[in-house]
Protein backbone atom coordinates (compact mmCIF):
# COMPACT_ATOMS: atom_id res chain seq x y z
CA UNK A 1 0.00 0.00 0.00
CA UNK A 2 2.91 1.99 0.57
CA UNK A 3 2.33 3.68 3.41
CA UNK A 4 4.73 2.78 6.97
CA UNK A 5 1.99 3.73 9.62
CA UNK A 6 -1.61 4.04 9.80
CA UNK A 7 -3.39 5.50 12.70
CA UNK A 8 -7.00 4.42 13.63
CA UNK A 9 -9.63 6.58 15.61
CA UNK A 10 -12.13 5.08 17.69
CA UNK A 11 -10.94 0.95 18.52
CA UNK A 12 -14.96 -0.09 18.48
CA UNK A 13 -16.55 -2.89 16.04
CA UNK A 14 -15.05 -0.96 13.25
CA UNK A 15 -11.77 0.09 14.02
CA UNK A 16 -10.91 -2.18 15.74
CA UNK A 17 -11.83 -4.71 12.88
CA UNK A 18 -9.30 -2.92 10.33
CA UNK A 19 -6.72 -2.58 13.16
CA UNK A 20 -7.13 -6.91 13.07
CA UNK A 21 -7.13 -7.16 9.54
CA UNK A 22 -4.31 -5.24 8.73
CA UNK A 23 -1.88 -6.29 11.68
CA UNK A 24 -2.28 -9.05 9.95
CA UNK A 25 -2.03 -7.50 6.16
CA UNK A 26 0.95 -5.65 7.23
CA UNK A 27 3.17 -6.77 9.70
CA UNK A 28 5.86 -4.83 8.45
CA UNK A 29 3.37 -1.69 9.04
CA UNK A 30 2.74 -0.01 12.56
CA UNK A 31 -1.02 -0.02 13.52
CA UNK A 32 -1.17 3.05 16.09
CA UNK A 33 -4.96 3.12 17.93
CA UNK A 34 -6.38 6.28 20.02
CA UNK A 35 -9.70 5.80 21.58
CA UNK A 36 -10.82 8.43 24.03
CA UNK A 37 -12.97 6.01 26.21
CA UNK A 38 -10.66 4.66 28.63
CA UNK A 39 -12.30 1.41 28.94
CA UNK A 40 -12.19 1.10 24.78
CA UNK A 41 -8.55 1.33 25.18
CA UNK A 42 -7.96 -1.49 27.86
CA UNK A 43 -9.97 -3.66 25.76
CA UNK A 44 -8.05 -3.18 23.00
CA UNK A 45 -4.72 -3.50 24.50
CA UNK A 46 -5.75 -6.57 25.84
CA UNK A 47 -7.40 -8.24 22.46
CA UNK A 48 -4.38 -6.67 20.59
CA UNK A 49 -6.30 -5.23 17.77
CA UNK A 50 -3.41 -2.30 17.09
CA UNK A 51 0.38 -2.62 17.59
CA UNK A 52 0.18 0.32 20.06
CA UNK A 53 -1.62 2.82 21.45
CA UNK A 54 -1.14 6.10 20.85
CA UNK A 55 -0.86 8.66 23.69
CA UNK A 56 -2.48 11.36 21.99
CA UNK A 57 -4.46 11.66 18.81
CA UNK A 58 -1.76 14.25 17.17
CA UNK A 59 -0.02 11.03 17.27
CA UNK A 60 -2.38 9.59 14.51
CA UNK A 61 -2.21 12.66 12.16
CA UNK A 62 1.60 11.97 11.91
CA UNK A 63 0.39 8.61 10.35
CA UNK A 64 1.04 8.28 6.46
CA UNK A 65 -3.03 7.06 6.61
CA UNK A 66 -5.29 7.98 9.60
CA UNK A 67 -8.54 5.96 9.94
CA UNK A 68 -11.68 7.63 11.62
CA UNK A 69 -13.79 5.36 13.02
CA UNK A 70 -16.05 6.99 14.96
CA UNK A 71 -20.03 8.22 14.97
CA UNK A 72 -20.48 10.46 12.19
CA UNK A 73 -21.06 13.34 14.49
CA UNK A 74 -17.76 13.09 16.30
CA UNK A 75 -16.23 12.68 12.80
CA UNK A 76 -17.18 16.33 12.06
CA UNK A 77 -16.17 17.55 15.04
CA UNK A 78 -12.68 16.23 14.74
CA UNK A 79 -12.37 16.93 11.08
CA UNK A 80 -11.82 20.70 11.88
CA UNK A 81 -8.84 20.17 14.50
CA UNK A 82 -6.84 18.64 12.06
CA UNK A 83 -3.81 20.57 11.21
CA UNK A 84 -0.33 20.65 10.43
CA UNK A 85 -0.14 17.21 8.15
CA UNK A 86 1.68 16.45 5.64
CA UNK A 87 0.84 16.83 1.74
CA UNK A 88 0.92 12.86 1.30
CA UNK A 89 -1.19 12.21 4.34
CA UNK A 90 -4.42 10.42 3.94
CA UNK A 91 -7.32 10.82 5.77
CA UNK A 92 -10.71 8.20 5.24
CA UNK A 93 -13.58 8.39 7.72
CA UNK A 94 -15.87 5.39 7.29
CA UNK A 95 -19.16 7.03 8.27
CA UNK A 96 -22.86 5.81 7.20
CA UNK A 97 -24.07 9.31 6.16
CA UNK A 98 -21.11 10.86 3.82
CA UNK A 99 -23.16 14.34 2.71
CA UNK A 100 -22.69 16.47 5.93
CA UNK A 101 -19.28 14.97 6.24
CA UNK A 102 -17.66 15.97 2.90
CA UNK A 103 -19.27 19.29 3.25
CA UNK A 104 -17.64 19.85 6.84
CA UNK A 105 -14.12 18.68 5.64
CA UNK A 106 -11.90 22.15 5.74
CA UNK A 107 -10.14 23.51 2.31
CA UNK A 108 -6.78 22.99 3.94
CA UNK A 109 -6.98 19.31 4.19
CA UNK A 110 -9.57 18.74 1.15
CA UNK A 111 -7.27 16.83 -1.10
CA UNK A 112 -5.76 14.72 2.19
CA UNK A 113 -8.84 13.33 2.83
CA UNK A 114 -11.10 10.41 1.44
CA UNK A 115 -14.66 9.56 2.30
CA UNK A 116 -15.65 6.07 2.72
CA UNK A 117 -18.84 4.20 3.73
CA UNK A 118 -17.97 0.27 4.05
CA UNK A 119 -21.21 -1.26 3.87
CA UNK A 120 -20.51 -4.16 6.73
CA UNK A 121 -20.76 -4.21 10.86
CA UNK A 122 -22.97 -5.86 13.17
CA UNK A 123 -25.62 -5.51 15.85
CA UNK A 124 -22.34 -5.41 18.70
CA UNK A 125 -20.31 -2.85 19.26
CA UNK A 126 -16.67 -1.72 21.02
CA UNK A 127 -13.41 -3.08 21.07
CA UNK A 128 -14.93 -6.83 21.96
CA UNK A 129 -16.82 -6.84 18.71
CA UNK A 130 -13.87 -6.64 16.93
CA UNK A 131 -13.29 -9.21 14.39
CA UNK A 132 -11.27 -10.01 11.48
CA UNK A 133 -12.66 -10.59 8.15
CA UNK A 134 -15.97 -8.00 8.73
CA UNK A 135 -14.76 -6.29 5.62
CA UNK A 136 -13.39 -9.18 3.38
CA UNK A 137 -15.95 -9.55 0.53
CA UNK A 138 -18.45 -6.45 1.17
CA UNK A 139 -18.61 -3.32 -0.60
CA UNK A 140 -17.17 -0.04 0.21
CA UNK A 141 -18.36 3.24 -1.58
CA UNK A 142 -16.28 5.95 -1.85
CA UNK A 143 -17.81 9.20 -2.39
CA UNK A 144 -16.86 13.02 -4.08
CA UNK A 145 -13.33 11.16 -4.74
CA UNK A 146 -13.02 13.71 -7.59
CA UNK A 147 -12.00 15.83 -4.43
CA UNK A 148 -9.21 13.73 -2.95
CA UNK A 149 -5.90 14.28 -4.01
CA UNK A 150 -4.71 11.39 -6.43
CA UNK A 151 -2.11 10.11 -4.06
CA UNK A 152 -5.15 9.67 -1.20
CA UNK A 153 -7.25 7.83 -4.02
CA UNK A 154 -4.67 5.29 -4.91
CA UNK A 155 -4.01 4.63 -1.04
CA UNK A 156 -7.70 3.60 -0.56
CA UNK A 157 -8.13 1.90 -3.30
CA UNK A 158 -5.19 -0.26 -2.41
CA UNK A 159 -6.27 -0.43 1.55
CA UNK A 160 -10.13 -1.82 0.63
CA UNK A 161 -8.44 -3.81 -2.32
CA UNK A 162 -6.44 -5.28 0.29
CA UNK A 163 -8.94 -6.04 2.33
CA UNK A 164 -10.38 -7.89 -0.05
CA UNK A 165 -13.63 -5.14 -0.34
CA UNK A 166 -15.28 -4.77 -3.59
CA UNK A 167 -15.29 -0.22 -4.50
CA UNK A 168 -18.32 1.56 -5.81
CA UNK A 169 -18.02 5.20 -6.82
CA UNK A 170 -21.29 7.61 -5.94
CA UNK A 171 -21.83 10.83 -4.88
CA UNK A 172 -22.19 11.93 -1.08
CA UNK A 173 -25.43 12.85 -2.38
CA UNK A 174 -26.83 9.85 -3.89
CA UNK A 175 -25.04 7.90 -1.30
CA UNK A 176 -26.86 9.27 1.49
CA UNK A 177 -30.57 8.87 -0.69
CA UNK A 178 -29.72 5.42 -1.54
CA UNK A 179 -28.34 4.60 2.22
CA UNK A 180 -31.38 6.01 3.74
CA UNK A 181 -33.98 3.58 1.88
CA UNK A 182 -31.51 0.55 2.44
CA UNK A 183 -29.99 0.76 5.60
CA UNK A 184 -31.42 3.49 7.97
CA UNK A 185 -34.39 3.41 7.58
CA UNK A 186 -34.83 -0.43 8.18
CA UNK A 187 -32.61 -0.11 11.05
CA UNK A 188 -35.71 2.39 12.31
CA UNK A 189 -38.45 -0.35 11.61
CA UNK A 190 -35.93 -2.64 13.19
CA UNK A 191 -35.80 -0.70 16.53
CA UNK A 192 -39.97 0.24 15.87
CA UNK A 193 -40.36 -4.39 15.73
CA UNK A 194 -38.50 -4.72 18.82
CA UNK A 195 -40.28 -1.91 20.64
CA UNK A 196 -43.84 -3.19 19.43
CA UNK A 197 -43.30 -6.81 20.80
CA UNK A 198 -41.54 -6.22 23.81
CA UNK A 199 -44.52 -3.88 25.29
CA UNK A 200 -47.08 -6.01 24.04
CA UNK A 201 -45.79 -8.87 24.81
CA UNK A 202 -43.91 -10.71 27.83
CA UNK A 203 -40.21 -12.10 27.76
CA UNK A 204 -41.33 -15.55 28.16
CA UNK A 205 -43.97 -15.65 25.10
CA UNK A 206 -41.16 -13.53 23.20
CA UNK A 207 -38.35 -16.52 23.63
CA UNK A 208 -40.65 -19.48 23.07
CA UNK A 209 -42.32 -17.95 19.89
CA UNK A 210 -39.41 -15.85 18.23
CA UNK A 211 -38.59 -17.61 15.38
CA UNK A 212 -36.02 -17.09 12.52
CA UNK A 213 -38.04 -14.55 10.90
CA UNK A 214 -38.12 -12.40 14.34
CA UNK A 215 -35.20 -13.16 15.48
CA UNK A 216 -33.44 -11.93 12.01
CA UNK A 217 -35.62 -8.99 11.71
CA UNK A 218 -34.99 -7.74 15.45
CA UNK A 219 -31.10 -8.12 15.09
CA UNK A 220 -30.28 -4.49 14.54
CA UNK A 221 -32.38 -3.02 17.17
CA UNK A 222 -29.28 -4.03 19.32
CA UNK A 223 -27.65 -1.79 17.24
CA UNK A 224 -25.75 1.35 19.15
CA UNK A 225 -27.96 4.01 19.89
CA UNK A 226 -25.23 6.77 19.98
CA UNK A 227 -24.06 5.85 16.92
CA UNK A 228 -27.54 5.85 15.25
CA UNK A 229 -28.60 8.70 17.09
CA UNK A 230 -25.88 10.75 14.64
CA UNK A 231 -27.22 9.02 11.92
CA UNK A 232 -30.42 9.38 12.10
CA UNK A 233 -29.54 13.22 13.04
CA UNK A 234 -27.16 13.62 9.66
CA UNK A 235 -29.42 12.46 6.97
CA UNK A 236 -32.92 13.05 8.73
CA UNK A 237 -34.48 14.49 5.40
CA UNK A 238 -33.72 11.15 3.49
CA UNK A 239 -34.95 9.05 6.24
CA UNK A 240 -38.25 11.23 7.12
CA UNK A 241 -38.55 10.72 3.28
CA UNK A 242 -38.07 6.75 3.31
CA UNK A 243 -39.85 5.96 6.11
CA UNK A 244 -42.91 7.87 4.48
CA UNK A 245 -42.84 5.32 1.50
CA UNK A 246 -42.31 2.69 3.65
CA UNK A 247 -45.57 3.66 5.37
CA UNK A 248 -47.22 4.37 2.09
CA UNK A 249 -46.70 0.29 1.27
CA UNK A 250 -48.07 -1.13 5.16
CA UNK A 251 -50.80 1.32 4.67
CA UNK A 252 -51.67 -0.24 1.43
CA UNK A 253 -51.35 -3.94 2.98
CA UNK A 254 -53.38 -2.27 6.04
CA UNK A 255 -56.15 -1.77 3.95
CA UNK A 256 -56.24 -4.69 1.47
CA UNK A 257 -56.52 -6.86 4.49
CA UNK A 258 -58.80 -4.66 6.41
CA UNK A 259 -61.10 -4.62 2.99
CA UNK A 260 -60.53 -8.81 2.83
CA UNK A 261 -59.11 -7.67 -0.64
CA UNK A 262 -56.76 -10.94 -0.98
CA UNK A 263 -56.08 -11.13 -4.94
CA UNK A 264 -54.50 -7.77 -3.84
CA UNK A 265 -52.32 -9.00 -0.82
CA UNK A 266 -51.15 -11.97 -3.09
CA UNK A 267 -50.18 -9.80 -5.81
CA UNK A 268 -47.97 -7.29 -3.14
CA UNK A 269 -46.74 -10.39 -1.91
CA UNK A 270 -45.83 -11.44 -4.99
CA UNK A 271 -44.04 -8.41 -6.18
CA UNK A 272 -42.36 -8.41 -2.98
CA UNK A 273 -40.89 -11.81 -3.43
CA UNK A 274 -39.03 -10.51 -6.74
CA UNK A 275 -35.97 -9.44 -4.43
CA UNK A 276 -35.66 -12.91 -4.82
CA UNK A 277 -33.69 -12.20 -8.14
CA UNK A 278 -31.97 -9.67 -7.27
CA UNK A 279 -30.46 -10.62 -3.75
CA UNK B 1 -43.25 -43.45 19.26
CA UNK B 2 -45.43 -46.75 18.67
CA UNK B 3 -46.37 -45.70 15.16
CA UNK B 4 -45.94 -48.47 12.50
CA UNK B 5 -46.74 -45.88 9.34
CA UNK B 6 -46.63 -42.53 9.13
CA UNK B 7 -48.44 -40.08 6.80
CA UNK B 8 -47.56 -36.94 5.12
CA UNK B 9 -49.74 -34.75 3.41
CA UNK B 10 -47.85 -31.88 1.73
CA UNK B 11 -44.51 -32.67 1.04
CA UNK B 12 -42.74 -28.45 0.98
CA UNK B 13 -40.86 -27.08 3.06
CA UNK B 14 -42.21 -28.39 6.18
CA UNK B 15 -43.33 -31.66 5.23
CA UNK B 16 -40.17 -32.72 3.23
CA UNK B 17 -38.04 -31.79 6.05
CA UNK B 18 -40.05 -33.59 8.61
CA UNK B 19 -40.16 -36.68 6.29
CA UNK B 20 -36.50 -36.62 6.06
CA UNK B 21 -35.90 -36.70 9.60
CA UNK B 22 -38.49 -39.49 10.56
CA UNK B 23 -37.03 -41.70 7.87
CA UNK B 24 -33.85 -41.01 10.05
CA UNK B 25 -35.29 -41.32 12.87
CA UNK B 26 -37.53 -44.25 12.75
CA UNK B 27 -36.16 -46.80 10.15
CA UNK B 28 -38.52 -49.57 10.45
CA UNK B 29 -41.17 -47.18 10.29
CA UNK B 30 -43.26 -46.80 6.55
CA UNK B 31 -43.59 -42.78 5.39
CA UNK B 32 -45.56 -42.25 3.06
CA UNK B 33 -46.19 -39.17 1.33
CA UNK B 34 -49.21 -36.82 -0.35
CA UNK B 35 -49.16 -34.21 -2.61
CA UNK B 36 -51.72 -32.81 -5.19
CA UNK B 37 -49.29 -30.96 -7.04
CA UNK B 38 -47.66 -33.70 -9.38
CA UNK B 39 -43.84 -31.48 -9.49
CA UNK B 40 -43.61 -31.82 -5.82
CA UNK B 41 -44.67 -35.30 -6.40
CA UNK B 42 -41.28 -35.95 -8.81
CA UNK B 43 -39.35 -33.69 -6.89
CA UNK B 44 -40.35 -35.17 -3.96
CA UNK B 45 -39.43 -38.68 -5.03
CA UNK B 46 -36.13 -37.73 -6.30
CA UNK B 47 -34.95 -35.94 -3.85
CA UNK B 48 -36.47 -39.27 -1.48
CA UNK B 49 -38.04 -37.24 1.38
CA UNK B 50 -40.72 -40.46 2.11
CA UNK B 51 -39.95 -43.94 1.57
CA UNK B 52 -43.15 -44.27 -0.71
CA UNK B 53 -45.70 -42.31 -2.36
CA UNK B 54 -49.49 -42.42 -1.83
CA UNK B 55 -51.66 -42.88 -4.94
CA UNK B 56 -54.94 -41.06 -2.98
CA UNK B 57 -55.39 -39.49 0.30
CA UNK B 58 -56.99 -42.12 1.66
CA UNK B 59 -53.74 -44.45 1.91
CA UNK B 60 -52.64 -41.24 4.85
CA UNK B 61 -55.97 -41.29 7.06
CA UNK B 62 -54.97 -45.23 7.01
CA UNK B 63 -51.59 -44.64 8.81
CA UNK B 64 -51.28 -43.98 12.74
CA UNK B 65 -50.00 -40.70 12.42
CA UNK B 66 -50.82 -38.15 9.91
CA UNK B 67 -48.96 -34.89 9.49
CA UNK B 68 -50.54 -31.86 7.54
CA UNK B 69 -48.06 -30.09 6.19
CA UNK B 70 -50.43 -27.65 4.11
CA UNK B 71 -51.50 -24.24 4.11
CA UNK B 72 -53.62 -22.93 6.51
CA UNK B 73 -56.39 -23.10 4.33
CA UNK B 74 -56.38 -26.08 2.91
CA UNK B 75 -55.74 -27.75 6.49
CA UNK B 76 -59.39 -26.33 7.03
CA UNK B 77 -60.80 -27.85 3.81
CA UNK B 78 -58.85 -30.92 4.43
CA UNK B 79 -60.04 -32.10 7.66
CA UNK B 80 -63.68 -31.95 6.85
CA UNK B 81 -63.01 -34.96 4.60
CA UNK B 82 -61.32 -36.85 6.72
CA UNK B 83 -64.03 -40.28 7.66
CA UNK B 84 -63.52 -43.84 8.71
CA UNK B 85 -59.96 -43.86 10.87
CA UNK B 86 -59.48 -46.05 13.63
CA UNK B 87 -60.05 -44.47 17.07
CA UNK B 88 -56.39 -44.81 18.14
CA UNK B 89 -55.09 -42.65 14.29
CA UNK B 90 -53.43 -39.38 15.00
CA UNK B 91 -53.62 -36.40 13.16
CA UNK B 92 -51.73 -33.62 13.56
CA UNK B 93 -51.39 -30.37 11.52
CA UNK B 94 -48.69 -28.07 11.53
CA UNK B 95 -50.10 -24.26 10.41
CA UNK B 96 -49.12 -20.99 11.68
CA UNK B 97 -52.85 -20.30 13.08
CA UNK B 98 -54.84 -21.89 15.71
CA UNK B 99 -57.80 -20.50 16.29
CA UNK B 100 -60.00 -20.92 13.00
CA UNK B 101 -58.36 -24.61 12.78
CA UNK B 102 -59.15 -26.21 15.80
CA UNK B 103 -62.95 -24.52 15.49
CA UNK B 104 -63.43 -26.68 12.51
CA UNK B 105 -62.36 -29.89 13.52
CA UNK B 106 -65.35 -32.16 13.45
CA UNK B 107 -65.97 -33.53 16.50
CA UNK B 108 -65.54 -36.78 14.99
CA UNK B 109 -62.35 -36.60 14.79
CA UNK B 110 -61.58 -34.26 17.62
CA UNK B 111 -60.06 -36.78 19.92
CA UNK B 112 -57.93 -38.01 17.08
CA UNK B 113 -56.66 -34.53 16.22
CA UNK B 114 -53.89 -32.47 17.93
CA UNK B 115 -53.02 -28.78 16.77
CA UNK B 116 -49.84 -27.80 16.48
CA UNK B 117 -47.29 -25.21 15.47
CA UNK B 118 -43.49 -25.80 14.83
CA UNK B 119 -41.56 -22.38 15.11
CA UNK B 120 -39.61 -22.90 12.42
CA UNK B 121 -39.21 -22.51 8.64
CA UNK B 122 -37.10 -20.48 6.01
CA UNK B 123 -38.33 -18.45 3.59
CA UNK B 124 -37.96 -20.97 0.92
CA UNK B 125 -40.78 -23.48 -0.43
CA UNK B 126 -41.46 -26.63 -2.13
CA UNK B 127 -40.28 -30.30 -1.80
CA UNK B 128 -36.55 -28.75 -2.96
CA UNK B 129 -36.41 -26.35 0.64
CA UNK B 130 -36.97 -29.41 2.82
CA UNK B 131 -33.93 -30.03 5.03
CA UNK B 132 -33.07 -32.75 7.70
CA UNK B 133 -32.81 -30.82 10.77
CA UNK B 134 -35.37 -27.89 10.22
CA UNK B 135 -36.80 -28.82 13.70
CA UNK B 136 -34.03 -29.91 15.79
CA UNK B 137 -33.59 -27.23 18.42
CA UNK B 138 -36.69 -25.90 17.72
CA UNK B 139 -39.95 -24.80 19.57
CA UNK B 140 -43.33 -26.45 18.51
CA UNK B 141 -46.64 -25.13 20.16
CA UNK B 142 -49.36 -27.51 20.97
CA UNK B 143 -53.07 -25.87 20.91
CA UNK B 144 -56.03 -27.20 23.48
CA UNK B 145 -54.67 -30.60 24.01
CA UNK B 146 -57.21 -31.22 26.63
CA UNK B 147 -59.67 -31.60 23.54
CA UNK B 148 -57.53 -34.52 21.65
CA UNK B 149 -57.14 -38.09 23.34
CA UNK B 150 -54.49 -39.09 25.77
CA UNK B 151 -53.08 -41.68 23.69
CA UNK B 152 -52.95 -39.18 20.56
CA UNK B 153 -51.13 -36.09 22.95
CA UNK B 154 -48.83 -38.89 23.71
CA UNK B 155 -47.70 -39.94 20.34
CA UNK B 156 -47.36 -36.60 19.05
CA UNK B 157 -45.00 -35.28 22.51
CA UNK B 158 -42.89 -38.08 21.62
CA UNK B 159 -43.05 -37.50 18.05
CA UNK B 160 -41.32 -33.59 18.90
CA UNK B 161 -39.29 -34.39 21.48
CA UNK B 162 -37.63 -37.65 18.75
CA UNK B 163 -36.79 -34.21 16.45
CA UNK B 164 -35.44 -32.54 19.39
CA UNK B 165 -38.31 -29.66 20.44
CA UNK B 166 -39.16 -28.12 23.07
CA UNK B 167 -42.65 -28.11 23.27
CA UNK B 168 -45.55 -25.84 24.60
CA UNK B 169 -48.93 -25.36 25.45
CA UNK B 170 -51.04 -23.07 24.86
CA UNK B 171 -54.79 -21.98 24.08
CA UNK B 172 -55.61 -21.77 20.52
CA UNK B 173 -56.69 -17.89 20.88
CA UNK B 174 -53.50 -17.30 22.76
CA UNK B 175 -51.33 -18.45 20.03
CA UNK B 176 -53.04 -16.39 17.47
CA UNK B 177 -52.46 -13.24 19.31
CA UNK B 178 -48.73 -13.91 20.03
CA UNK B 179 -48.03 -15.38 16.91
CA UNK B 180 -49.52 -11.72 15.22
CA UNK B 181 -46.98 -10.34 16.88
CA UNK B 182 -43.91 -12.14 17.18
CA UNK B 183 -44.45 -13.49 13.45
CA UNK B 184 -47.24 -12.68 10.94
CA UNK B 185 -47.06 -8.76 11.69
CA UNK B 186 -42.78 -9.08 11.17
CA UNK B 187 -43.52 -11.31 7.80
CA UNK B 188 -45.64 -8.08 7.05
CA UNK B 189 -43.11 -5.63 7.38
CA UNK B 190 -40.67 -7.66 5.69
CA UNK B 191 -43.04 -7.67 2.62
CA UNK B 192 -43.12 -3.91 2.85
CA UNK B 193 -39.56 -3.32 3.37
CA UNK B 194 -38.88 -5.01 0.11
CA UNK B 195 -41.52 -3.32 -1.67
CA UNK B 196 -40.42 -0.18 -0.58
CA UNK B 197 -36.90 -0.43 -1.76
CA UNK B 198 -37.82 -1.97 -5.28
CA UNK B 199 -40.00 0.48 -6.26
CA UNK B 200 -37.40 3.65 -5.00
CA UNK B 201 -34.42 2.07 -6.12
CA UNK B 202 -32.85 0.10 -8.73
CA UNK B 203 -31.11 -3.72 -8.78
CA UNK B 204 -28.05 -1.99 -8.91
CA UNK B 205 -28.14 -0.20 -5.96
CA UNK B 206 -29.58 -2.43 -3.70
CA UNK B 207 -27.07 -5.28 -4.62
CA UNK B 208 -24.64 -2.66 -4.50
CA UNK B 209 -25.98 -1.37 -1.10
CA UNK B 210 -27.62 -3.65 0.72
CA UNK B 211 -25.74 -4.99 3.82
CA UNK B 212 -25.95 -8.23 6.40
CA UNK B 213 -29.17 -5.89 7.86
CA UNK B 214 -31.28 -5.18 4.79
CA UNK B 215 -30.87 -8.76 3.94
CA UNK B 216 -31.59 -9.95 7.12
CA UNK B 217 -35.17 -7.45 7.47
CA UNK B 218 -36.01 -8.84 3.83
CA UNK B 219 -35.00 -12.41 3.54
CA UNK B 220 -38.60 -13.39 5.16
CA UNK B 221 -39.84 -11.15 1.73
CA UNK B 222 -39.52 -13.54 -0.14
CA UNK B 223 -41.78 -15.97 1.52
CA UNK B 224 -44.53 -17.57 -0.26
CA UNK B 225 -47.92 -15.92 -0.78
CA UNK B 226 -50.22 -18.89 -1.21
CA UNK B 227 -48.86 -19.60 2.55
CA UNK B 228 -49.17 -16.02 3.75
CA UNK B 229 -52.49 -15.40 2.39
CA UNK B 230 -53.88 -18.15 4.10
CA UNK B 231 -52.20 -16.94 7.59
CA UNK B 232 -53.51 -13.58 7.18
CA UNK B 233 -57.05 -14.86 6.15
CA UNK B 234 -57.05 -16.75 9.43
CA UNK B 235 -55.54 -14.08 12.03
CA UNK B 236 -56.61 -11.04 9.94
CA UNK B 237 -57.92 -9.39 13.31
CA UNK B 238 -54.89 -9.94 15.08
CA UNK B 239 -53.32 -9.04 12.56
CA UNK B 240 -54.80 -5.59 11.87
CA UNK B 241 -54.06 -4.85 15.50
CA UNK B 242 -50.41 -6.00 15.78
CA UNK B 243 -49.85 -3.68 12.48
CA UNK B 244 -51.80 -0.98 14.47
CA UNK B 245 -49.36 -1.32 17.40
CA UNK B 246 -46.44 -1.27 14.76
CA UNK B 247 -47.79 2.04 13.32
CA UNK B 248 -47.71 3.57 16.44
CA UNK B 249 -44.16 2.79 17.22
CA UNK B 250 -42.70 4.02 13.48
CA UNK B 251 -45.66 7.20 13.76
CA UNK B 252 -43.80 8.07 17.05
CA UNK B 253 -40.28 7.95 15.56
CA UNK B 254 -40.74 9.83 12.82
CA UNK B 255 -42.58 12.78 15.29
CA UNK B 256 -39.18 12.60 16.78
CA UNK B 257 -37.26 12.79 14.06
CA UNK B 258 -39.25 15.64 12.72
CA UNK B 259 -39.00 17.28 15.69
CA UNK B 260 -35.58 16.51 16.15
CA UNK B 261 -36.06 15.29 19.31
CA UNK B 262 -32.59 13.28 19.56
CA UNK B 263 -32.79 12.57 23.34
CA UNK B 264 -36.44 10.94 22.34
CA UNK B 265 -34.90 8.78 19.66
CA UNK B 266 -31.70 8.31 21.80
CA UNK B 267 -34.00 6.79 24.45
CA UNK B 268 -36.64 4.94 21.87
CA UNK B 269 -33.94 2.90 20.50
CA UNK B 270 -31.63 2.23 24.09
CA UNK B 271 -35.65 0.79 25.27
CA UNK B 272 -35.64 -1.57 22.08
CA UNK B 273 -31.89 -2.09 23.03
CA UNK B 274 -32.80 -4.54 26.09
CA UNK B 275 -34.12 -6.96 23.39
CA UNK B 276 -30.65 -8.14 23.39
CA UNK B 277 -31.44 -9.12 27.36
CA UNK B 278 -34.21 -11.58 26.25
CA UNK B 279 -32.75 -13.03 22.52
Amino acid sequence: MGVRSIGIVGLGLMGGSIGLSLKKLYPQTSIVGYDHNLTHIKEAKDLNLVDRLADNIEEIWQCDLAILAIPVDSIISIIKQINNISQNTTIIDMGSTKKLICDSIPDAIRSNFVATHPMTGTEKSGPTAAIDGLYNGKTVVLCDVDKSGEHQQEVVKNLYEALGMNIIYMDSTSHDQHAAFISHMPHAISYALANTVMRQEDPKSIVALAGGGFRDMSRIAKSSPVMWESIFRQNRINVLDSVKHFKQELDAFEKMLNDENWDGIKKWMTDANSLHDIL
